[in-house]
């Protein structure tokens, strides 16, 4: 890939820098409704419960998750209370395997802070995310369908296998990009799909519109996952809210490591064996990478695959008629790639 | 309480040392079927996870919690094929949780055998409790019951909330036997209550059946707990299935510890409080804690108060006609406590 398509995708964001803020709108008295709704089910008399999982769930992610199911409902016409359950279930189950990853991962920024483990201990951030799992089920039973559960329930156990799979992929710096697709289509965009189904399933949708927004949710997470592994060899701890190179420092094999080795010369596959694959960094390591990566245009092609994806995204939708939250929804799969630039 | 408790209790040993082989042949069938959906369910592409699963779940705990779901289902006459699922369930939210358990107390064996998150590290033990907890809920899906989704839900945000509070209250000798209730409650007999009484709400029982199931579960949970502590501190690795001493190495409070303390002189309260507050601790402390415990009658009156619960899982069971479902589950009450002498 050429330079010309950083170059086309660049515009992009003065067209969709709101494009967040838009579907956000769109929401607002839902989700105003939903954080009200994460405060009061994250209560508990153990007193460590709200403290550890406010922590990480007041510090302002961008709740993209329980806004698709704000948007998949209110794109179907709903007007029940339901949708602010799954909703928060839905953040819920996020925030769960948040506090988990970070355990596993040993990160010690999240969101711009310090990660809730670093504060709190491990022990504490696998039981609270052990809670909130378990608070998200409790959600989902007021909604009252099993159906619904399922495919929640679907979710959380993909989710699971993806980063049990991640583990097993780690330092291996074989993993092709089909098994790295396979990780991140688990981790992260089964959650997304799950999201924005159950929103459209809460709105009694047809079979055709459920599995429409599914599959809409399904390629915008890919695509988020593709520019959240690029940002990291690209990014500042700012944009990212967690450390660039955290990634690199795990011995993580996202994309542009994959790409870049793949591609790289005799000399460029030692640097990517000794760092990643023997875990023997020294601290001058992660900015020979990214300029490895950049030789190799690794994070070109990542974004190049993750506009693919949002096309896929946008392409989903067909089934539905114009409207202020359709045009959100496609202005959300721009800004999932967008925001890299 | 003086010697006669124990010496009146030995008997059973006799009477009901095949309490459990009682219950366990009535639900033998059953048993077999829930064995094969154990190992078709914990069944993944990642192949880490049906490893580190297998280890723990094929290490032949005593299966008690899927047992009380196979017996109410049974004492109440059901006939389909959902208890089998439900009983599933129950023993992967028990495996879940001692996969995190042991993490969080950082125990190295389990079940007589290395624990898992020693062999595959604490990540992999994370991450496919996660998995296991998400394949319960799958699991519920297909027995197609809210309700029956919602106790299991309930008990399972229940028991995370006991872990966080033991964790809390860790180290603290001031710890009232009232927490140190709530905590065994919540994080033991929740998901026994819950266990027995899914399996009555399977079968379609009455409200009051499956009210007397679910306090039959609970309290036979809690005197199973009492007894767990007490013999921690007079049991051997070989009945324990894991080390005598392991509570007192993590300065987890328990009862026998709350009592010794309470009856402590001076000197042996300034001994608790280098050992378990401070976490200072030399090789012989162990034998001298189970010395001062004996000194303090803890472990005679722990299991007196483990009497009292079984006698109280007994008497829930007055609803119910005579038959050989009625008596195992009165002989499992005692064996739960019998299993001390």
């Amino acid at each position: 890939m050429d330079a010309s398509l950083t170059l086309a995708a660049r515009p992009l964001e003065d067209e969709t820098g709101d494009a967040l803020d838009a579907l956000s709108a769109l929401v607002a008295d839902d989700m105003e409704r939903v954080n009200a709704t994460i405060v009061e089910r994250m209560a508990s008399d153990v007193p460590m419960i709200p403290v550890l999982a406010g922590h990480l769930i007041q510090s302002g992610g961008k709740r993209l998750r329980p806004i698709l199911t704000l948007a998949a409902a209110g794109l179907n016409g709903y007007n029940g209370p339901n949708h602010i359950k799954l909703a928060t279930a839905v953040e819920f189950i996020h925030t769960a395997t948040l506090l988990h990853d970070d355990v596993v991962d040993n990160s010690d920024l999240r969101r711009g802070k310090k990660a809730a483990h670093m504060i709190w201990g491990n022990p504490a951030s696998v039981l609270v995310g052990d809670f909130l799992y378990s608070r998200s089920f409790q959600l989902m039973v007021e909604a009252d369908s099993v159906a619904i559960l399922g495919v929640l329930a679907n979710a959380s156990a993909v989710i699971a296998e993806g980063e049990v799979l991640q583990l097993s992929a780690a330092k291996n710096l074989e993993t092709s990009e089909e098994t790295y697709l396979k990780v991140i289509s688990a981790k992260t965009a089964a959650l997304f799909a799950a999201a924005a189904e159950v929103g459209a399933m809460a709105a009694n949708a047809s079979p055709e519109k459920v599995k429409a927004l599914a599959d809409y949710g399904r390629a915008i997470g890919v695509a988020f996952q593709l520019v959240d592994d690029a940002l990291d060899y690209d990014g500042s701890a700012q944009t990212l809210g967690k450390n660039a190179g955290d990634d690199f420092r795990e011995g993580k094999i996202t994309l542009p490591v994959i790409l870049a080795y793949a591609r790289g010369a005799a000399d460029e596959r030692l640097f990517w064996q000794r760092v990643a694959s023997e875990g023997r960094q020294r601290d001058e390591d992660f900015a020979a990478a990214v300029d490895l990566i950049r030789l190799r245009d690794a994070i070109e092609d990542t974004l190049a695959r993750a506009a693919t994806y949002a096309d896929a995204a946008k392409d989903a939708l067909v089934v539905f008629e114009d409207g202020p939250y359709k045009r959100a929804l496609v202005a959300l799969a721009d800004f999932c790639v967008s925001r890299a630039y």
